[in-house]
């Protein structure tokens, strides 16, 4: 890991010569320096706390001047119970999971003698650009060693400064323990780079030929600043515009559930809804029950015409306090906030509004996730096909799309992209493969039809 | 489709809608689309080739100035026999393979009526920039429509032209009639959209919102100009620098047959054999036997000092006309012709020379494919993990690369990105996947460690 200032060409070409050595070390030879790295954090632990204990200090000054954001400074505290042994177990969780390098997919007797193999392997190099929360160090380069991939890590705290600077303290303090532990093993230092240098990052987004795959993760803001520079495939996501819609025929107790949940149970999560498509048919019946809900948790529900109108008739007039009217916009934003944009669909609309229903989301959704609330699985099946999301779901939480949930094991972050990986990423999606054929002088000359031409098998093998 | 110039946001925008009306039907309503494509275009053959037949007169004046490539003439050329009949049975190929849409990869039982699925799903839009070849769109039509996903065609001759002009005719007929015989089918028309008009092609690659993937099939020169002019991911490859490494151990006879099909079976194409790398210690026993080999079936050797040495001690003087000094350069270079570039590898570098040829080839070859010809196991083993490449193949030749070699009954092209698809890409390539979750008003924050929280179950179940 090099803690001085290098050049972007260097630190990308250093990462390269690395991840070819990382690509042929077995998963035990990987777990082992995972093991190193969970040793030496817990060695380390006071010196770490000590160091991060520096950068909150720093960090709760810059918070008390209106400079930092106060929940940067709470993400940046490594100090709170819990947080520390966490990012501990993280790493064992991570050592143990299945080895997701050297799966064989798919094999094929093409002919006698003549083998061809699908084999999942790393990447290659991961430029990973992170918003200033410690711990992610340490799960990053867990990820990244996991999955024989190397490794540059860049802290990124606010646009347009680039520069992560409020964490650099525990940086180095854990960077030199990741470092050392990595440096007793069989997987190279450089495998694990953290940039320190401000301005490097677009030089390293610049670096297409040496850099594989960017995972920003960090705001919207931090993401599209990556998408916008760079020719490198970028994953993640931008934006996490979720949308639920309530079918004529959707079931009250689901709906209300479903939605609490969706919009209330963490606001500023990108898994979380934003907008609220209602059937026309339910809006006297289970709108008015949902919305009260919602303005029970404290939510603002900005409605169009008739919803609103439903729901003057059937609040009282203190709930109605709560009730706004949308603008066009609303549909388009990610409040990440304790505020709902509420649209009618139509029920003369085509499939008695589930059309509509799915053009206003394929429309305007982020394509992260999106549910339906009905009692019909004719109708869940055509908007689940019909949604161009990552996620679709029927009578669930939208907040269930989330690595963890889906029994991942640990998540990367998540995919809006179309191609690769999509919805919560796990290890796999930091693999590809590679195609191995073994022959012995075998020539693709000999296979023709006609006289002579030797005939492919094209036998499927068992895996 | 439409074959009247538009905008490329109509286009696109177009395109979109019906990717998603697309993404609905059943494997059985696609595949009576491609059994309509098939009867229209055998039941207009007449009328297409006449049609084919001007583009033909055409191009056959412009080559004759000099204004046109001889290969780009003969590509152009339907009549030729079998090749009408080709691109008939190959709509019937597609349709008969397996169906891409729909299958289940994963199924866990989140919690009791709480499951997850991940399903394949069609890409969205794709957008097809290929070289004037007419057979090309009744293909990608067949591709496109089997695997779910809109297209957007465009015809590409020369650069800076973006022309594609001397195909109009051929276009014309074989759009009208693909455009016929889909109206007569659940597939919607705008499905597939051929794009006549000169100056769209810039436009149409700055759609990165609408459409999902660029897909260029032709000569490197296209696809660095797409990559270069677009946000949208690119599936594709620009170069094919395809590399072999002698070892010391290996086969005489293995070593002579895998060579000269690498390098002399289609020295046009991307899977041909461009660098040759010997190691010392079989100068004079493999190489010479290898070089009258390739010198007898035309083939110029570049050699550097050492070969140059060692063939200039065993070959005779004719076959010595055919051994040139190599440049540094010719190991970046894709040659395309009966040309080899040959660089010796000191039999005293670690592994006995194949960490050198390892590191040669990571640092110059294309990552598209590159071969081994040893005796070794142990050897191939570690080449075939360390070389970074689509195919790395071991005593076969490079030429295997391809999608019908592999048995994948198709091809949409060959990879050498690092994600999503690598290598020859199949109908596989033109799908991603989606997460479903069907529950019945399960919340997610009713999970949590701690008392009266729920637990996940996460059990895989049967797929």
């Amino acid at each position: 890991m090099s803690l001085t200032q290098s050049s972007a060409g260097s630190i990308a070409s250093t990462a390269s010569v690395a991840a070819r050595r990382l690509a042929v070390l077995s998963n035990a030879e990987r777990n082992e320096a995972l093991t190193a790295l969970y040793e030496g954090l817990l060695a380390n632990k006071d010196a770490i706390l000590a160091a991060n204990a520096k950068d909150v200090a720093l960090a709760s000054r810059a918070a008390e001047d209106g400079d930092l954001n106060s929940s940067v400074l709470k993400r940046l505290d490594l100090s709170r119970p819990g947080k520390y042994d966490d990012m501990l177990q993280g790493i064992l969780s991570v050592r143990d999971l299945t080895d997701p390098i050297g799966n064989v997919t798919l094999r094929t007797l093409l002919d006698d003698g003549l083998t061809l193999e699908r084999v999942s392997c790393p990447i290659g190099v991961l430029l990973i650009i992170f918003e200033a929360r410690p711990e992610v160090i340490a799960n990053i380069a867990a990820l990244s060693i996991k999955s024989g991939n190397a490794a540059i890590l860049k802290g990124f705290s606010h646009i347009p400064a680039l520069g992560g600077k409020e964490s650099t303290e525990s940086f180095v303090a854990i960077s030199t323990v990741i470092s050392q532990a990595i440096s007793s093993t069989r997987v190279p230092k450089s495998s694990i780079q953290l940039v320190q240098t401000r301005d490097v990052v677009s030089s390293l987004l610049a670096q297409d030929t040496l850099i594989d795959l960017v995972i920003p993760r960090g705001s919207n803001d931090l993401v599209r600043f990556v998408k916008d520079n760079t020719k490198i495939p970028v994953l993640g996501h931008a934006d996490g515009l979720c949308s639920a819609y309530v079918h004529h025929d959707a079931d009250l107790d689901v709906s209300v559930k479903v939605l609490v949940d969706s919009k209330t149970d963490y606001p500023a999560a990108c898994n979380s809804l934003e907008t609220l498509l209602v059937n026309e048919a339910v809006l006297r019946t289970i709108l008015p029950t949902v919305a009260k809900a919602l303005v029970a948790k404290g939510v603002t529900l900005k409605c169009d015409e008739p919803s609103k109108g439903a729901l003057a008739d059937t609040l009282d007039s203190a709930d109605m306090n709560s009730i706004v009217d949308a603008v066009e916009s609303d549909y388009n934003t990610e409040f990440l906030d304790l505020i709902l944009a509420i649209k009618t669909i139509p029920a003369s609309a085509p499939g008695s509004g589930v059309d509509a229903a799915i053009d206003h989301i394929n429309t305007h959704s982020s394509k992260h996730t999106d549910i339906i609330l009905t009692k019909s699985k004719a109708t869940a099946d055509y908007f689940m096909s019909s949604i161009d999301s990552a996620g679709v779901f029927w009578n669930a939480s939208t907040r269930f799309a989330d690595g963890m949930r889906y029994g991942f094991g640990t998540e990367v972050g998540i995919s809006t992209n179309k191609i690769h990986s999509r919805g919560p990423v796990g290890l796999d999606g930091l693999t590809i493969y590679k195609y191995l054929v073994r022959g012995d002088g075998h020539r693709a000359g000999d296979y023709f039809d006609g006289v002579g031409g030797k005939k492919w098998k094209h036998e499927v093998l068992p895996l």
